[in-house]
């Protein structure tokens, strides 16, 4: 029987799996909800059982399951141990060993936006690159990092946390994580509409974003369509993200920004205004570094997760 | 024969070598100029003569040296290739390899802020962590990333300039790397230097600091000794300094800060101020790290270059 991976992409409302040949093709995906009640308890049972019945359906033996990959939201260490995933409800434990226990099938785990990094390196925009950020503009902002073909997790897995980067000594509107000036505040989807409305409220001049909906893709929408307010916002938008990835490029030096999330959406026309800021504002030895849109959107975390459960020491 | 191995840090004016045990005890110690001439070809010829003196005055064979560790100050990637070190005149070539071809020892090199870096997680400030970030407060504001025990290089050797976050919008003073607004402008010697004489010229506040030379040390002899004035600007330190290594904290998430330099010497009173605005800005994630002194002083870079010449795999 030929070899086969199962990768999990939990998340706070559905929790997303992929079954995966050896060479990291999907060959199927589906989908459960995440049940978050009593401490989110029943997450990973769940997990175990989609896994067992997909197994079953496919007439799957356990031995020829090289190893499940997980990735979840929130800080998870190298052992696997999570600390804290607020989004589900979870505590501490070990993730891995959990697992092995309901299941009997080698396990890895890893912080979500990490996971994705990887399957981005593996079988997305960054393939090719082994130092990259993966930065993730939705709701709010993440980040992933490798370094040298390897996940970085930090000592207790909460590495990569870029949407919290302090930004601006102004604001006095408070993010989501209890501080204020977080990059996410200007550079995620929610963050792109405060932006938008904010401008709109200062300026009087005309522009398209007036009559509907404000959104990051109405704006970005009204920029390629050459709306000089839109252009406006998403140059300050640009500022804001430059300068904070330019913070991460000093750092890193990273060979390769890999822009994903909904609003990355919007093209190459976001890199553009990104890359002008970064360039502007990082240190000079990493200025080359280049900037591509992400390629696997939402499944980027299952193949990152097939990719870890393969590779354990990618962790 | 015991066995033995060399440490080396170039500097601009100064090559220290070190001559070590294999424990990395330090058995002697010494220093020749850095002859930058002719973009510094003599200067790696030099390194080569002064270890062949003294492994002659031991009585040494090269048989029983390990192998030679080098700092310099420039990026400088896995390979030990260096990509431009302009203080030295160097432009792009192979250190690793033209020093084994001038003395026949296998020699490995690196940036020397990450050597120093690997040297104080071995023998000073840094030991027992895994995962910390050595900060030089100097001339210069200097960064060495130590991720899971191993150098944080980046993909052309650029890691950890953390001296280069941007950090103010507001400056109009040009940073020594062309920008404006970076951390080293606030947070190095002469960056302290700038902010007490920009706060005694505001203020009309009565302050020791009035009376005689304004530098880091009598500013933080100031504060120790009770000056409103210097207390206003240790706090401006802090605030810069902190905001700063908060953005390497939500990246890295690690589990030490290190912070040595000529500056550093104003003791513990200078970690309270940074530690207190690292706190303030960083992702709760990572907002437990530890701030200690480095403990080295001059010595960790020909330290860390020992621990490199006898574990390579740290590079």
């Amino acid at each position: 029987m030929e070899k086969r991976v199962i990768g999990v992409d939990i998340g706070g409302t559905t929790v997303k799996l992929g079954l995966f040949d050896a060479t990291g093709d999907i060959l199927e995906k589906w989908e459960i909800p995440t049940r978050k009640e009593n401490s989110g308890e029943k997450i990973l049972p769940d997990i175990a059982d989609a896994i067992r019945a997909k197994l079953a359906e496919k007439g799957i033996e356990k031995e020829d399951v090289i190893g499940i990959g997980v990735g979840a939201p929130g800080p998870i260490d190298v052992d696997g141990v999570v600390h804290a995933a607020v989004n589900l409800g979870w505590g501490t434990f070990n993730i891995n060993e959990t697992m092995r226990s309901l299941i009997e099938i080698p396990t890895v785990s890893g912080n979500d936006a990490n996971v994705a990094a990887l399957g981005e390196m593996w079988k997305g925009g960054g393939k090719g690159y082994r130092d990259l950020v993966v930065v993730t503009l939705g709701t709010g902002v993440g980040g992933g990092i490798i370094v040298n073909g390897k996940m970085l997790m930090g000592c207790l897995g909460a590495a990569g946390e870029i949407g919290h980067i302090h930004i601006d000594d102004h604001e006095t509107d408070v993010c989501g994580c209890g501080n204020s000036g977080c990059l996410e505040q200007y550079a995620s989807a929610t963050g792109i509409t405060r932006l938008a409305n904010r401008m709109l409220e200062k300026t009087s001049e005309p522009s398209v974003l007036r009559d509907g909906e404000v959104s990051a893709k109405t704006v970005f929408d009204a920029v390629k369509a050459g709306d000089a307010v839109a252009i406006k916002i998403a140059e300050q938008f640009g500022d804001y993200l430059g300068k904070g990835l330019a913070a991460v490029g000093s750092v890193l030096n990273p060979k390769a920004f890999v822009i994903g999330g909904g609003v990355s959406k919007a093209g190459t026309v976001l890199l553009d205004y990104i890359e002008k800021n970064y360039r502007k504002y990082v240190f000079h030895g990493s200025r080359e570094a280049k900037f591509v849109l992400a390629t696997l959107g939402n499944d980027a975390g299952i193949v990152g997760a097939a990719k870890l459960a393969l590779d354990p020491k990618e962790a």
